[in-house]
């Protein structure tokens, strides 16, 4: 394996690993175990654990196909449901676990590590413009209510979703995640 | 110190602990240091961390005041608020940290321990029931449209308060409070 694509696979198993584990349960052991490179040339690629972290939150945001929201093909909500559908499935078909590595990283890490915290930041703040453009764009179609605040929606509805899926990983059930798309398309958004 | 008043020193550090740097950052040292006791006592105690997480979880759920929920001297949904309000100002009041302790073992840890997912399920559950019968009572008083179903939305607007903590805390900012009451109480509950 050359060095490029040394670092590729550790920086793609230490994304597995932390979505898997969590941060604090993540030894840079685990890392390079998955990766199935010597432990110590993990820091001939990474300076540390947290910057792995970082790109693992990176290769997270490339998973949620943000290019849904913006399709051409269905009207605003449809586009929509069909994101927050696709992104349930990871959760179902994995048997309830691992959820979204940005909501765990604000639940164990924003806390204590300045960094993370300020990515996972960017994260939701750059995934919650993209719903609340999406908003705007179904009020001018007529598909929503003028007078609702969509940076404020946009804000709840992301939050709950984060919120949804550690119940879903509590419950290891399809109910969370039926209320979600019951409340947010009945009664938000209608 | 007596051994019961031992007890409850390591328990109450546990739990203090626990709260604030998650399951896997904390270790037994973190627990005996903060309780002022001999590494060595925490096993008079408990046979493991995972038991004193378990209590930890009963003792969190006891600051929730879940007697808002149901006091006479308000109307079911200003109870409601109230109740969130009250327990936004934790994070608030501590500089947009900790969150809630079943939400964070349920991001964590639920996925790779089965008895704090059950136990985590379980204070989900009771609460989510609390909610159910609160939201049951304002539609009897007319308060509520009638047709909304009463067990899903109290669900989901547990999920979200979950999720909304989570957001605060990223975002070191009030925006996900206000979006939570905003979406809850003049959308969803009106």
């Amino acid at each position: 394996m050359g060095r490029a694509s040394k670092r590729e696979e550790i920086a793609e198993a230490a994304f597995r690993q932390f979505h898997a584990r969590g941060f604090s349960a993540t030894g840079i052991n685990d890392i390079t175990k998955a990766a199935g490179v010597p432990k110590g040339s993990f820091y001939n690629h990474f300076s540390s654990k947290e910057e792995s972290a970082l790109e693992a939150l990176s290769r997270y945001a490339d998973t949620l196909r943000f290019d849904m929201l913006t399709s051409p093909d269905l009207p605003p909500l449809e586009r929509l449901r069909a994101h927050f559908e696709y992104l349930s499935r990871d959760t179902v078909d994995n048997g309830f676990v691992r959820g979204c590595l940005v909501g765990n990283f604000g639940a164990e890490v924003a806390d204590h590590n300045e960094e993370i915290r300020t990515a996972a930041k960017r994260g939701f703040d750059g995934w919650a413009d993209r719903l609340s453009r999406l908003l705007a764009e179904a009020q001018e179609a007529g598909d929503l209510d003028g007078s609702l605040g969509t940076v404020a929606t946009a804000l709840f509805i992301l939050s709950a979703w984060e919120g949804t899926l550690i119940a879903a990983r509590v419950d290891k059930s399809m109910a969370p995640f039926d209320a979600f798309f019951q409340t947010v398309f009945d009664r938000i958004l209608r």
